[in-house]
């Protein structure tokens, strides 16, 4: 199948008709039709389908005695009202690449996997590629096992009514020691290969990142009759620090942002007893990241105290800078070079499963062009061509890796 | 049957377990208990149930040929978590001074009633004193009966579930024309009593106030990849709105609170394509309220240009200044002060039924001491003996209003 039938194939499930944007998240109905098109992608190929302890999807071209395995893939979930790109064009160009490779009677030497991880956005849980993280270990799975939705329910119920085991998550040790390296491939959330007049490119490193939850605890209380003096008013911390953390990020070439907000009991005519609120901060090292949210933190806390309003501050999650394998990139160059196929290395400040992986495995990553520069949005966007040629390139790279 | 069995009967209804406060939104299950409690203590006492075609309900200790009525109430809704007392005060009085007057063989002249306002609060489709402003024309019906709660269910949609008729809602001339006068008791949401050492107090008038809906409207964007100066994040002139708003406010000795804010998509990783957000604003007069939304929406205007967002402000509700009828006022003073009951007037920046029923009808406030000085929170108090004395208050006021 090409790469417009596969594509479109998907674009329904999910989809909200009022905002034209995605609304995947792990476990819900829109989940259920992303497997099972997961699922009926991979019987059409014979490709063997495994759903490992952490629910994240494995479609594999096996090769047994082949060694062990080259694996592609991304996500299918997505943030709310997000785009039909980001997570779903990296798992059905592994399929697209696999078919392409069959077209040409390639024989794998090694085994192949198209993989889909499991709440790569964090959009239900709040814990940003949990499938991953959980999968090599960097999440402890009893803490995640207690993660919350927004109406309250926990991972594990939300696992155990979509029929998963949720007493199961944890690392697989068995699982990656089968597998030799990983290639996502994924929409480019930046205009820098538009820029460059280039289709597809190669990630050089992701930058540190993290969240960080701010809860803000003040006093409900009436707005017509509190006076002004009178009030514990934690909406006006709140935004002290949202301007706060654009300044920090500014004077340190980072980014920072607060996206998530909500008020409590969030009425219009109460003062709120508590604003709860998430910082989303990158930078290109550490270092800087660290001091980038210190003066936040430290922006809440005095504005909290000028109104007699607590503030706490918790890192929900973390993802260290990854600097991908150097050796397994300069083998994706030398393929791509010699399938005539110019893809310039660019860093990153998002975060993919690929980054979660790199601490355990070879990975690299591939980028295809989006003009738009959106992400996040239903406005991203990918031209079809450009797809296509990632779908040569990426069949290229699992040729090269797979081959031998 | 005295004070404390009638609120306690009222207590559980609506009450949430995890806050201890009260969420009583119009035409959910809480909504129908609190109506069945009303309808059941109407029966009790032989008045006569009546549900207007706002669904306002009323119990009427009727008098044929005896005039118009003499009403009082307040409303069974609350805020999310709201307080017990706020609303269900005044209903609750209005039951037990009915009991007292008739225990001492109090026969009235004219006809007494007592009634519960429909979603005083606007806690779910957003328009405070809708019950009253429909029975008295102040609200297009058309309008209302699009209104939508936060799921996007509309007010006609909720009627019609909970067995109202919404084609019906509007103004009710023939019943307005059968009330003389309405007398309100409710919880003071301030502690000026308290100051005072008295436990009933009268209002004086009430503050003009309104709600403004302010919409951020900028661009969706991965949070981790669009360069600061890239981005249109609504969240920024909204976080400036919240501080201008406060700062304005003291510099003119009014109020102003946004306690409700809603971000879309709402993701920790995704900048903002839109934030709304909710302006509550009271002052001591018109022309001071209008300089101090004025400084809001110009403060708004500018710091959204700075980010490339659009902002769109729109009054959702306003209440006019309210002096209450100074010869009822006068005939309530006399008849306290007959009783012996010392009750200073008070004014209050809180918007109530009272106020909107003041267009139409000649009406006067009591207010019950709440030590607190809290409101629209659980923490929200008053003594049961203060309770008792603002329902010997309440009977005083009928005797003299009903008596003649």
């Amino acid at each position: 199948m090409g790469f417009a039938g596969l594509w479109d194939s998907l674009l329904p499930a999910g989809r909200d008709p009022g905002t034209g944007g995605y609304r995947r998240y792990a476990f819900t109905d829109a989940d259920r039709q992303c497997r099972e098109w997961f699922s009926d992608h991979a019987f059409e190929r014979s490709m063997r389908l495994q759903a490992d302890r952490d629910s994240n999807l494995w479609a594999w071209w096996d090769r047994p005695g082949g060694g062990a395995a080259v694996v592609t893939g991304s996500h299918l979930d997505s943030v709310p009202d997000g785009g039909a790109f980001d997570g779903p064009l990296g798992v059905v160009s592994g399929f697209a690449a696999v078919d392409l490779l069959r077209s040409r009677g390639f024989e794998p030497v090694r085994p192949i996997a198209v993989t889909a991880f499991t709440e790569e956005e964090g959009g239900r849980f709040g814990l940003a590629c949990l499938g991953s993280r959980l999968l090599t270990g960097a999440t402890d799975p009893a803490a995640a096992r207690e993660l919350r939705d927004g109406d309250g329910v926990t991972l594990a119920e939300a696992m155990t009514s979509a029929g998963f085991d949720p007493s199961a998550i944890g690392p697989d040790e068995e699982l990656l020691g089968r597998v030799a390296a990983y290639v996502e491939l994924h929409i480019e959330q930046g205009s820098a290969l538009d820029g460059l007049g280039a289709a597809v490119g190669v990630a050089a490193g992701i930058w540190p990142h993290g969240r960080w939850r701010f809860d803000f605890t003040g006093r409900a209380d009436h707005a017509g009759t509190t006076r002004l003096p009178d009030r514990r008013d934690p909406m006006l911390p709140y935004a002290a620090t949202v301007l706060a953390a654009r300044e920090a990020a500014a004077a340190h070439g980072a980014l920072a942002t607060f996206g998530k907000v909500t008020a409590e009991p969030g009425a219009a005519n109460a003062i709120s007893s508590a604003v709860h609120a998430w910082l989303d901060a990158r930078a290109a090292d550490e270092g800087v990241l660290r001091v980038l949210v210190g003066h936040v933190e430290a922006a809440a806390a005095e504005a909290a105290a000028v109104h007699g309003v607590e503030v706490a501050v918790r890192r929900e999650s973390f993802t260290p800078a990854v600097s991908f394998d150097p050796a397994l990139r300069a083998r994706l160059a030398a393929a791509l070079t010699a399938s005539g196929i110019s893809a310039p290395a660019l860093p990153t400040g998002a975060g993919h499963d690929a980054g979660i992986l790199a601490a355990r495995l070879p990975t690299a990553m591939l980028f295809v062009r989006n003009p738009s520069g959106v992400s996040h949005s239903p406005a991203e966007h990918a031209d079809q061509a450009d797809c296509e040629a990632g779908v040569v390139a990426l069949a290229a790279v699992l040729e090269e890796l797979a081959g031998r």
